[in-house]
């Protein structure tokens, strides 16, 4: 696993030195919002993450405390990868990127309809998904 | 500078594509929250960002409308850099990082008097720092 380097004592870039990388919020968006837990499911995901890559990013967030590695209840050869409150917490990061993404890049209806809930009432939606992840 | 390669169609990974790298979001925080308009200041500061990935950076938000180039009001010599409406709508993105940061790393005691005050109004403070932006 990479160090992680601090970079300076600003809050904002302390998170980037952790999170702010082209992968770590897309396993985290992966766990919280596509329901996948296993490393071959993080794998099989549509931007195609290189399996160092992935193995580097998994001990990083694991390490740093935002996920948490299980014995998988359908297998014991395969490790389930579920996220800790400070993972979850990370939800309204997701959620405000996907609202920017809304306004200006062109997304799928589906997501246009998520983001259309999310914008009626983005606490509830949070909170409701907050609750199904640690029930996990 | 580098080609953005668009890695699928989720709206979350398209924003990351983006300004998910280390980077990008601390320029964008240097002109939100820094008063910082110009290649010198960016490269002043605390994070020592290297000449050129600035360079790269600072082209790339500029082809993806996050920031716009402008004549500097003191000088003819330098440039502006101001932040779009675009640019502008990732204020949210930023504080929800700060926020996250203020609940599980140790920041300043700075920080953490603005953690409390965004908490308290997180509409109201982003909604004030926009239209400050937005006067520039």
């Amino acid at each position: 696993m990479k160090k992680i380097k601090k970079r300076s004592d600003c809050p904002i870039s302390s998170a980037l030195d952790i999170v702010g990388d082209k992968w770590s919020l897309l396993i985290i968006r992966d766990i919280a919002m596509q329901g996948k837990n296993t490393y071959n499911e993080f794998l099989k995901s549509d931007e195609k993450i290189a399996t160092n890559v992935l193995a580097d990013r998994l001990s990083m967030l694991e390490w740093s405390g935002i996920i948490a590695k299980e014995e998988h209840p359908d297998s014991k050869a395969k490790i389930f990868y579920r996220l800790t409150s400070q993972g979850i917490d990370l939800l309204p990061v997701l959620m405000e990127i996907l609202l920017w993404s809304d306004k200006y890049l062109s997304i799928a209806p589906q997501a246009k309809e998520f983001a259309k809930m999310l914008r009626r009432d983005k606490e509830g939606v949070i909170k409701q998904m907050s609750k199904s992840l640690k029930k996990k």
